[in-house]
């Protein structure tokens, strides 16, 4: 059982706690600062598939799977997966779980899919649904430009606000309240809209869901932002970051100084050309499993309030110039 | 808070209530046998929108307008949303349920969101995530017509199998227990695939999994299939139903003297020439609210077992001949 502190944010009192964490990622992803912390990294983009969507299929599978393994658990210990992906109808999900036969919901957030998912198998495992629940997410950098963009052969020049769909999967799974890293409190977010229709720039189209989503975490728990040790946004890039933290400031949250963001983690900024940083659902969820789930359980930081972005846009609103609205979701991890 | 019986199902101790429920259709709809139970019906199948995207948005928002009048609420007295429809990327949710500014769950499940995103509010109405919540859907027939298959200016022909995607949105607010019509329990659906290629022919692809759950559903609670009033799948339509009937019988619970499909239930069979029947999120989420609630609260049936079916394929896997899986979620509601 949960109780709602606040107008928004849910407290869990049997709080779930972290069972396992696994992330695999492609060879761009491998080369950057987190390459030696992935379970593994495929140095085959296509690992051996005939399409880049069955590529990403096999990412989602082979990152549970690590998951699975590193928790000693048997895929029918785990009671219900919440999982999704970039790709038009979450196909990446279905096809890549499927073989698990285990009870799956289907759950869209774009890059903050991982925080929805740990949202809501937190839930599932607090309220009784389930004694395991786990998120899964992935992205393929092929599968996402021919989808979202253009076509790999058309070569497009992109601009310098232009982030880079990672190529990486994450799972977590959650169970009972017991040692170990717990999920403490959690807070679903509101679709902010500011006007952008650039589909090279959602980091300043996924800020202001961000901010709104960080304000309203300290506004209802009391907690000031220096009583956090790191909160780790997921994936604005440089141009999303220093709007989110004008926005927070504004607010009367100065949060600078414990602010990082996944897509600016997975990458070496010198020596890797991904113009404003990493995105894409894997980005988060395999920078959260590889480095900051591990930093929890190793005591380098003990309270983290992770907030995955999503920019809310298809193909079809982008030529519709449709503004383009954001979403975070917020996830309060706390280490004992 | 929740128990599990069985191996799947959720029970919940704190059953919600069903506060409001509403739906708004589509010319084509509303010549159909439920065409006088709507709260309203578009003659517009464009409501007056530049686009067919942002007609289906604007289906959800009169959906839960309705919805939220129906049950003389303010939007801020619902937490929270769960909501998904048939488009890329969901976008007709996003858009549709923007202005409202309630923290959101994106959810994808194909035409079975409305069950989908029905367990889960009831989830977070149990676990004290939210006092209210609420599950809205749509889908558009013209909007899915150019994504899903050809645009309408093309006029291909559809074989007697395929299914009509209905132009009509539902929306139901569960609240904390109380008088009235309960959702009792409910159980998340498995990814089933049986070597359906054929998107015209989703009801053979979606009928193995409403078997599925159906068979765990009564398996788990022990009840029997005369105990409960009314199966009502949606949207299996006349080729999915023969087969989801003979599945249960063979595996022992003969269902077909209490079955219903939402999809035959839309339109007119003589009248209306939808081949197979109706489909779509907003069929059975139609149907769900326009007549099986209602029935309920009326006290015509008294135990319903809801099963909404999706068929999760996209554009990009049918092109590559990927065998379409299917998905059921199951949703038990009682009247007192």
């Amino acid at each position: 059982m949960a109780h709602r502190i606040g107008r928004y944010t849910t407290w869990f009192d049997r709080p779930p706690t972290v069972e396992a964490a696994a992330a695999v990622a492609g060879p761009k992803e491998g080369q950057g600062p987190l390459g030696n912390r992935f379970d593994r990294v495929f140095t085959d983009p296509r690992l051996g598939k005939k399409s880049w969507e069955q590529a990403e299929s096999e990412l989602q599978r082979q990152a549970f799977l690590f998951a699975l393994q590193k928790g000693g658990l048997k895929p029918e210990e785990v009671d219900c997966l919440f999982a999704g992906d970039l790709l038009n109808q979450c196909v990446g999900s279905t096809e890549g779980l499927l073989p698990f036969g285990l009870p799956q919901a289907g759950i869209y957030g774009a890059c903050s899919t991982m925080a929805l998912g740990l949202l809501l198998a937190a839930v599932a495992c607090d309220g009784g649904m389930a004694r395991r629940a786990a998120a899964v997410t992935s992205s393929h950098f092929c599968a996402s430009e021919r989808q979202f963009r253009l076509p790999l052969e058309y070569g497009g020049q992109r601009p310098q606000t232009a982030q880079w769909t990672a190529t990486a999967a994450g799972a977590v799974v959650l169970g009972q309240p017991g040692e170990g890293v717990q999920v403490t409190a959690a807070l679903l977010g509101r679709v902010r809209e500011g006007g952008v229709t650039d589909a090279n720039n959602m980091g300043a189209a996924m800020a202001p869901a961000a901010a709104d989503v960080i304000v309203r975490f300290f506004n209802d728990t009391g907690l000031r932002p220096e009583e956090v040790d790191l909160i780790a946004t997921g994936d604005l890039g440089e141009t999303g970051s220093k709007l989110l933290c004008r926005l927070t400031a504004e607010a009367g949250l100065p949060i600078a100084d414990r602010h990082a963001d996944c897509g600016l983690n997975l990458y070496h900024k010198e020596l890797q050309d991904v113009h404003a940083g990493g995105s894409g659902c894997g980005c988060s969820a395999a920078v959260l499993c590889a480095r900051l789930l591990p930093e929890l359980a190793e005591g380098v930081i003990k309270r983290l309030l992770f907030v995955a972005t999503g920019s809310l846009h298809s193909p079809t609103t982008v030529q519709q110039k449709t503004p383009i609205p954001g979403i975070a979701h917020a996830v309060y991890f706390t280490a004992p």
